[in-house]
């Protein structure tokens, strides 16, 4: 077993650092983006690891592969986060890691970066206190996942040979309740798309043209007025295609798990959920895809007929759905709403990704699910679901033909892409004992995997040979 | 007959200076606009003026009473401007007068900087060139117009002796054509609001929590839709009520001005026209109400359910109706469309006016005809009407018993509100000849006006006497 340290201090002082780097993949610099990938390629010293241009922001990748013949694990995770939001919404600065009750708060720190600094610090102690890792490792943490990672499937497919594993384990995604462990056996796919609205020329005066010229806003709204019916079920002809029936098994397996609607309810603020009728909160977050309008805008609070608004809509996909398949079906949609005196656009973005799955009976699961036991004894192992999107998976059972275990310490209920982001803080000590053990476990006895043949083993088994492997 | 200036040099130095303020009612800070009024304040030397506190945004008031037993007119405008929108769609810098193309380009030139500079230069030069003005002159310039004059209504009703006058002659408004002389026998009323929709009690990851809970973009939008049915007509019950049917002398006097859809259409860079069926575009313009929607906002381009999402709406009112009927008719509209799980506020602003007309056989209207005349020779004086509204016209009609006629010489196709606002370089001096003309006439002969008694007359006769008359 390895030793871990005796209080947090070094752990939360390291993140302090890494969460200062305010790596917005949607608009920060390039030299903030580099600043972060070098924060994590220093904690990768003991191994054979590099920054690498991707044609978007940079990612870090390499490996420690000292162990020919034994299995060898991708680790995934990324290095860039959400935009703030609203500042004023921050109970604490975004960029300045806050410490209290129990809690690190701030932009990223449980998406992805404290996740990700409990799988470097535990593969770090395997080098320090036992001078080699139980298996192989190679690395692969993007600065684009919060973007699509647009960049990504391109490199992945054109550089295969660098992450060949048996096993993607995903440092990304999010545990169902911070009370009961759990593993993710399957993830939301993600489609994007920009509804756009054009006029006139330019903003017109209100009463001056007023009555006599289409206002894009109205067009707008009309167009996303229909694409939900009144129930909350989504209008768009064609978008449940290929979608199966809810299964009676899949019906038991989500009522057996603890629910509480009334709580979920509470704690959002609201006096009443809604979805679409006849499913359960939880059938309708774990089985159902959505069409979410994220954001609109267009004018603004003085005496216009905006020349232009627009939409910002998210397709969340669930196993069966085809994104190209859905993106046509909006299209159409929006085509078939007569909108007259405007020009309407829909631009769809590129890198949609389908939904993914891993099977509950996977070797992957099966290790994973012991190493939690140990670290949470006594308390059931739940098989849960991400609504969120992961998009590597889908790229990594393709291109490397290995399914992605999600194994992430963060919880779906700490504030992901909203303000005040925050990890708990005993869930980084929890994390670390289960990531060693989840590896001692895929390295050898029952759960141990399969190896792939590594197509070009690194030398490399200890810190200082290579620390010369800097970005280039 | 007055002598102005050879060149326009001096009116557009005069002018660069006045834009350069940049008097945003909706946010500028208080010494900007207390800059702007002092601005005006300077061009009334020969007067007894003053800067006032009205609660808000100060006003310019005062007056020239030398002339005891002739008539008395009140001078309206005002000093603030619109905000910029969006400054990457300015040519040049808003608040940086730029000539060119026989046109000054900045924020407020046409509206209301350069017409009220216009009826300042015509004064001073009656004081420096006669020493004396043809009749009595009081002024009001406000700094709130742009935001709907929230103080003006008790300022004038408290200080009513202050601005007693047989006539308002309003230097806000604006022709109906830069070819036509005009004048607007109509304004249209103005009433704001805002729906406000709120959800959850924080933005949520549209993934882990999308499908369980209403959308706030989704409601906000589906009410939005219901305002209007398809062909564009307002579908609020009840707002119509007390506009009289369009009249076929009413009909006759729209269809006898000269409009070329087609050329308007063009202008505007559209592919059709829109309006409510069965009217023609200047039929919808002069005699029909609005509903817009100026902003919407809610969200961004990120994977959230926002949390909240709001619009503003201003209805443009004509004669018949009643602001706050109209108010009350679109809140319960809105509170009739069922939208599950979130909160709908409607907020109707203060200060909200109804439309204003002035009879076209007044005899301000037929001075104003003969000035025009009189500069424009050999050209119709048309009667247009206003799309916009000049909330201070209710208001005089109220509280002083006096009628407006507006007489500004900005032209209705010079980007009021919009990026790029600008005002002819002619109509400057067009303008002048036309006030001196007015004023003359309002004086003397056959349409002079019956003088009211003043109540306080003031003895000031030169610039000289009244320049301590300052700020207090």
């Amino acid at each position: 077993m390895l030793s871990f340290e005796p209080a947090d201090d070094r752990y939360i002082a390291e993140l302090t650092e890494y969460v200062a780097i305010p790596s917005v993949s949607l608009d920060a610099t390039r030299e903030t983006m580099l600043e972060a990938a070098r924060w994590v390629l220093a904690k990768l010293d003991f191994a054979d690891a590099r920054i690498v241009e991707t044609g978007g922001h940079p990612a870090v990748i390499g490996g420690w592969t000292g162990l020919p013949g034994a299995p060898t694990v991708l680790i995934y995770g990324h290095y860039d986060v959400q935009p703030t939001g609203d500042l004023e919404e921050w109970i604490t600065p975004p960029f300045e890691l806050s410490v209290a009750d129990g809690r690190l708060r701030g932009r990223g720190v449980t998406d992805d970066k404290g996740p990700v600094y409990i799988a470097l610090e535990v593969l770090r102690q395997f080098i320090v206190q036992e001078g080699a890792l139980p298996l192989n490792v190679r690395f692969l943490f993007e600065g684009e996942e919060e973007i699509g990672s647009p960049h990504l499937p391109d490199y992945v497919r054109s550089h295969a040979e660098e992450f060949a594993a048996d096993l993607v384990i995903s440092a990304d995604g999010a545990m169902w309740r911070p009370t009961e462990p759990s593993l993710s056996v399957a993830s939301k796919g993600l489609l994007a798309l920009d509804i756009e609205v054009t006029g006139a020329n330019r903003d017109l005066h209100s009463g001056r043209y007023g009555g006599t010229v289409a206002n894009p806003v109205h067009a707008l709204v009309r167009i996303l007025a229909g694409l939900h019916h009144a129930d909350g079920s989504i209008a768009v002809a064609g978008f449940d295609d290929g979608i199966p029936p809810l299964g009676e098994l899949e019906r038991v397996e989500i009522a057996a798990v603890a629910f509480d609607e009334d709580d979920y309810r509470e704690e959002l603020g609201l006096t009443e959920l809604f979805g679409q009728p006849g499913l359960t909160t939880l059938q309708r977050l774990w089985t159902r895809p959505t069409l979410e309008i994220n954001g609109i805008s267009g004018g603004g609070p003085y005496t216009v007929i905006p020349h232009r608004a627009s939409a910002h809509l998210t397709c969340r996909l669930v196993p069966g759905q085809d994104p190209a398949h859905v993106a046509v079906a909006i299209e159409k949609h929006v085509a078939d709403v007569d909108v007259p005196g405007v020009r309407v656009a829909v631009v769809v973005e590129k890198g949609a990704v389908a939904a993914y799955t891993i099977p509950p009976d996977h070797p992957a699961i099966a290790a994973a699910r012991q190493a939690l036991s140990e670290v949470y004894p006594g308390q059931p192992v739940l098989l849960a679901r991400i609504g969120g999107t992961l998009p590597a998976t889908v790229l990594f059972e393709e291109v490397l033909g290995a399914k992605t275990l999600f194994f992430s310490f963060s919880t779906a209920d700490e504030l992901l892409h909203a303000p005040n982001e925050f990890l708990r803080i005993p869930r980084l000590r929890e994390g670390m004992q289960a990531w060693e053990g989840l590896l001692r476990l895929l390295a050898a006895g029952e759960h141990r995997l399969a190896p792939i043949v590594l197509p070009t083993p690194s030398p490399s088994t200890s810190p200082a040979t290579s620390s010369t492997a800097a970005e280039r």
